[in-house]
């Protein structure tokens, strides 16, 4: 962290974002690329992304003999899904039953596609820097016909602890974290959000349900609530670290579903990650490159100095703040 | 790659670089950081980085019980490498001689470093949107007392393979893709650039030497020219596909040394990756985020596309070339 830095620096995010642009094909009531017209909708909204990488029909690429030629047809669903009808509001300045209402329908997607779908991945791009091409509040859903690598190895590792410990891995990581303390983010009687102890982007956090929860589907109507709170508190600290609406990726990982609904998925625990790109100020991010691609994630700081930065922050947005 | 792109666009590389500025600690006879000054270099020049990421004497983090909560020491050193003492050349626009002389001094460095530490990756990130912070070519060799996450799956995958059919697996890979062509960038006797099979980003590729060898150091004379014209050209290629100095990250990846030098490691096959980040132009990226980071690479085009698109392109370098 004590490295000069003369490297890129990012055009930090957008701050003034109009309300409603009659050019955003996310907003109620306009016209997308391939001419349909959005509802006049006032709460969430979802439809099939109109340029899917994953399509339910797509062909498939043959067969090879080849041990190091082998191939099979990814097939699946794109939606994109609104949070709200206004282009500038964010999560953490949204109303605590305006984020239920997103929870809800995530719980919906999840169990319309996981019907028959293995893996449905929840995922939003926040800010220009992660990627994200429209300022206005959505989120991905991409569901497919395989388990994907990452939530593959996920399932590996959390099936190996289950094995040898009788317990599921992230029920008891998170009451040691609970314990320890020194990684905590934000915490309630139902949820909690740490900087993970394996933590290689800057400020990654990890949000995790305190009880077993094997997918977003089995909350209760309080947990949705306690979710909603602990969103927003995680991502207020968030938006008040650099002063900033705060860019990063997100996605839910859960049990997998469709032919895995009738399997034993008791070493899954439901849980979020937080992937945020800044390092050092509104425009300075962590580049992810050489040594890290080659070799192994190299950490500019470390989960507890991460962690005890976030916590101290305060509670309050800074946009709703008095100053 | 029909998406319509709405969303970040970077500041293309700098194209006017000084040959010398007096206050670039990699420039000859400039002093650096730590007060050192830089001798009047004239081919290439290491140094110890005044900012590592790795040192020979991190103290030990102590030991725990729990499984969930284990660490050890990352001790090791980080080098510098600058590969010419003009500031405003890159390998493609060296003369081929001079490259030989970069090669040269990575085999010294794999040997000096790699006869106690078993791991030692050699890398460059070029250009800001890489994270490079100088734009004096260079290049770091870090080395440590581990292998590191993806050395280590790399040498688990090429010794499963070589027991199954005891043949390494970049060897029998580099022929099948010889044959096949489809994915070829270029080629020579002894070497071979490839847009990987497995490709995700963009224009991602993978150099092979033709014959079995394990290590950089293994290279004879005539296989380290074949490499400094192979390298040229392939570099070449990718500056002249938008016509800006590529950024990429690379990295050699060989047999492990240090304690391993005494093992059978002939699963092995010395290669280099080249991961560059641009997709669309000189200013628009590939961003690996959500559905990425969260699930499984999303390719935006194929490898053969990419292979195509850059093996069609001259030789010659754009600015070289006569208009
Ligand atoms: O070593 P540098 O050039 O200061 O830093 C660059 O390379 C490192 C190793 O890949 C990364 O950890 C940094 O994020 C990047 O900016
Ligand atoms: O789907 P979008 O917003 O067009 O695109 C964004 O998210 C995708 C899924 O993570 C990525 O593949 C793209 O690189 C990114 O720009």
């Amino acid at each position: 962290m004590k490295r000069p830095w003369a490297g890129q620096v990012e055009k930090p995010p957008e701050e003034h974002i109009p309300r409603f642009d009659p050019h955003n094909p996310l907003c109620p009531g306009n016209t997308r690329a391939n001419g349909e017209v959005n509802p006049d909708y006032d709460s969430t909204f979802e439809f099939e992304n109109d340029f899917p990488a994953l399509q339910p029909h797509a062909p498939d690429p043959g067969s090879c003999q080849h041990p190091l030629f082998q191939s099979k047809a990814a097939r699946g669903v794109c939606k994109v899904m609104c949070f709200h009808p206004w282009s500038d509001v964010t999560l953490p300045l949204m109303k605590k039953d305006e984020v239920v209402k997103v929870i809800d329908k995530w719980t919906e997607l999840v169990e319309e596609l996981g019907s028959t779908y293995p893996w449905v991945q929840i995922f939003e791009n926040k800010g220009a820097m992660m990627g994200c091409s429209n300022p206005h509040p959505h989120c991905q859903v991409w569901a497919s016909n395989f388990l994907p690598n990452e939530p593959a190895l996920s399932d590996r590792c959390q099936r190996a602890y289950y094995q040898k410990h009788g317990e599921p891995l992230l029920l008891q990581y998170a009451k040691q974290e609970a314990e320890r303390k020194e990684r905590v983010v934000v915490e309630s009687s139902d949820w909690l959000a740490v900087v993970p102890y394996w933590a290689t982007w800057p400020y990654q956090t990890l949000l995790l349900p305190r009880r077993h929860i094997l997918r977003i589907s089995d909350l209760t109507a309080d947990e949705k609530e306690g979710l909603a709170d602990i969103m927003k508190r995680l991502l207020t600290k968030y938006d008040n670290l650099f002063e900033v609406s705060f860019p990063y990726s997100m996605g839910w990982h859960g049990a997998p579903t469709g032919p895995h609904l009738k399997d034993d998925n008791s070493h899954w625990q439901l849980h979020a990650h937080y992937y945020p790109p800044l390092l050092r100020s509104a425009s300075v991010k962590k580049f992810m490159v050489g040594y890290e691609m080659l070799a192994l994630e190299q950490r500019d700081l470390t989960p507890e100095q991460a962690a005890e930065k976030l916590r101290n922050l305060p509670d309050e947005h800074y946009k709703t703040r008095e100053k």
